[in-house]
């Protein structure tokens, strides 16, 4: 892959796949173990100026790969997923690596057990190599690491390391979580495909903590994406009280939509003009194709969903905030110096809340949710960016200098799917000054299998802008 | 109180009670520390053989009686429960005492935070006196705590040492957590009040790991055990996207409800006679105060809603089990000797479960729901059993024999409500051979005030039967 800084170009960038690889293993030709060593070389040469990873079990990784391919040349796979490399989220707790969860505080945690996913991942017969960098605690205080097609800018975050990781082409596929575009947004800056499926369809396990968290995959192909995600579901299910995704083994065939809601959201404000243009010409390249566009300018209920999500990042944040509230008590009284400024400063707001105000903003979401129930149906999905723009800048923090309000880039186009609890998938569509932009799919709750199969359309069969 | 085993008399037992002592601490003729040290001479009398506590914190109990005075004093309590002396089951992590869960694997395990219900009764100036004993992680497996009306029998479980100190006087008030009647049974068997709130009215802070789980309090009388639920609902709220429990800062008045379903539930199967005379004596006393009963024989929707729930326990149970999946294997994996065989054998079931099998659960549990909602309003409220008869007799496990299914009692007349996510008020309204029989008062999910209101109007207004 080029590694020349700002010389992505989507029309020519290939990902690192791994589903193409597995009639190389029935016939011999290829193994597990030799595909992990291709990413171990990889991660070699790239992780010093990368720094995805947070740790890296190599040993255990090649025994798990070993063992995988034992089962392939036996034709006895555990899944379409047994030997793939896996890059896990920091936040996600693994029984062979610490959990540090990219704070302080947690430095050297190490609990020696498995997240629900994990487990479901491992009995899958994949490959858990490391664990992926991740923001402080899922929020907005960085790691270290650095976008691959810029290493002056953010890859993003909160899944920093895997959006990372899987760019660079260190592992196929990776681990996410996702409030405020945590998953989505990181796969718009590192050229990745995403899925932030349906709020529960995927089992946090211990990790339940707040009401719009979700886990996903981030990868380098739609194949690879599905095939963990279902792995995963089909063996962890849902959260507690939902219903698992649902859907094909194999990723769902590529399906062009009828009719498309178009979405600015609060993001459309911030999108830099390069970004605005590009979107707008893929647009016109929907059209084309015979997709019927339904905006906030033509049709008016989709001007009242705009209005329902338009302050989903006040609602969003705040919600979270408060539901994080007594974790991050807890956790400053421990251990006054681990948390971030950034996270204490968040936690002096939430502690001025009331139980009223949250169930002000639980209803205000609850409304939202009502809107999207019947005006999603006159279209087969919505479609917006899952970024405004590519990756920012970010030299770091300054000494005595105010607190950068979003080292990891912008989440704003992605508080509207987690308000409503949507399934959104993402493709990498536009390159803008040399780096990637994606646009993603929302469906219903509940529809991860459709916005999947028209996000694979839009890869295919769409020509992408280059800005 | 009576300490004459199997002399429980509903008729004459007074429980012990903390709100009517504030107007006492307002004019100096009594104090929070006073109070407290009145319980802790009945624990130090009782405790011996009663064993409700897993931990005490005297020293940290007569300094927060002692500010909450000095707030008393001033004319400043925090609320109306400013001073009142609690037990917390030793599922909630506390600060200051360890959280062993009942279980050998948690055995000195100490984390030293607060769970958000008891961060929030902190807040509003309660006393966390103890950590009261749990049946293994709230499970079936017994801890060491008996009957304080005969030693011979089960306190009930899972929030036995709770259940067992409110009993015995040894606390006003005291927290417990429900699925399968660990808050209801208990009370039931020890001849207190309690509130199992709606679903998700209580925030559970960390302990969000199932679907069906509440927190709740048991008390010696419904004004102290209201106050309690919502001094913590006001501070700690909900559960993460819920609502919390809501109405005033002192009990609902007393309400005669005009109409009542009356609900068997599966567990009227397993109910001995002498209860069954009981529990159809005090219909037939709501009857003369012009209570109008809808029964499954006459009202045909209340036998839909009965059909609902006919094998609640089956669908919780199997719920539950695969929401503790995951937490159970990686305690199993850590610490083989440390959970109980019966643990062990539960989640041997449930790892034979499958994702689809839990949909199938799920759906069936919100089919009961649809069914609540649309019968629920044909009337006030449901009135059930609490319990299939009085605490039984429980000799302990014996080596070398099977282990005893129910040591902690029968939860068979609990798992309707938790199915339902309703809140169900107890109440102690009968005395079977000499030991404590309670009713409960279910209400549509969010009516925890009205289901309040109707049980006080039975406690106060309806002479309990003796059988």
């Amino acid at each position: 892959m080029p590694q020349t800084p700002r010389s992505y170009d989507p029309r020519s960038f290939e990902q690192l796949t791994y589903h193409d690889r597995l009639s190389a293993f029935d016939d011999g030709s290829d193994t597990p173990r030799a595909y992990l060593e291709r990413c171990l070389e990889v991660i070699a040469e790239r992780e010093p100026v990368v720094q995805a990873f947070a740790a890296l079990n190599e040993e255990g990784a090649r025994e798990a790969a070993d063992a995988s391919g034992e089962r392939w040349k036996a034709g006895k796979p555990l899944s379409l997923i047994d030997g793939m490399p896996i890059g896990v989220k920091d936040l996600l707790e693994t029984r062979d690596m610490p959990t540090q969860m990219g704070c302080e505080a947690y430095r050297g945690n190490f609990p020696k057990r498995d997240n629900a996913m994990v487990s479901a991942l491992r009995e899958a017969g994949a490959v858990i190599l490391g664990k992926t960098v991740t923001a402080e605690l899922g929020g907005s205080h960085p790691g270290p690491t650095t976008n691959p097609f810029d290493p002056a800018c953010t890859p993003g975050g909160s899944s920093s390391g895997t959006g990372a990781a899987v760019g660079a082409h260190m592992v196929p596929c990776g681990v996410g979580s996702q409030v405020g575009g945590s998953i989505i947004r990181p796969a718009s800056y590192c050229a990745n495909v995403a899925l932030k499926p349906t709020q529960g369809a995927l089992n946090r396990g211990e990790r339940q903590g707040t009401s719009m968290s979700t886990h996903g995959f981030q990868a380098g192909s739609i194949e690879d994406m599905w095939r963990a995600s279902i792995a995963v579901a089909r063996r962890a299910g849902g959260d507690r009280g939902h219903f698992a995704l649902s859907g094909p083994d194999t990723a769902p065939a590529a399906r062009q939509p009828a009719r498309l809601i178009v979405l600015e959201t609060e993001g459309w404000a911030e999108t830099d003009q390069a970004t605005r243009d590009a979107f707008t010409k893929l647009m016109e390249r929907l059209s084309a194709a015979g997709v019927t566009l339904l905006t906030r300018r033509d049709c008016p209920p989709v001007e009242v969903l705009e209005q329902a999500i338009a302050d989903a990042r006040d609602i969003c944040n705040a919600i979270t905030a408060w539901e994080n509230r007594w974790a991050h008590r807890n956790l400053v009284d421990q251990s006054p110096d681990g948390p971030s400024t950034r996270l204490k400063e968040g936690l002096a707001k939430a502690e001025e809340m009331t139980a009223d105000d949250y169930h002000a903003l639980l209803a205000r979401r609850a409304a939202a949710q009502a809107i999207h129930a019947r005006v999603g149906p006159m279209a087969d999905g919505a479609i917006l960016l899952s970024a405004p723009g590519p990756a920012p800048l970010w030299p770091g923090d300054r000494p005595g200098e105010p607190l950068a309000p979003r080292p990891t880039g912008s989440p704003v186009c992605n508080f509207g799917t987690s308000m409503l609890f949507a399934p959104a998938a993402t493709v990498p569509m536009m390159g803008v000054g040399g780096m990637p932009v994606g646009v993603q799919i929302m469906g219903l709750p509940g529809e991860d299998a459709a916005a999947t199969a028209m996000a694979r359309w839009l890869l295919e069969s769409v020509d992408p802008v280059v800005a």
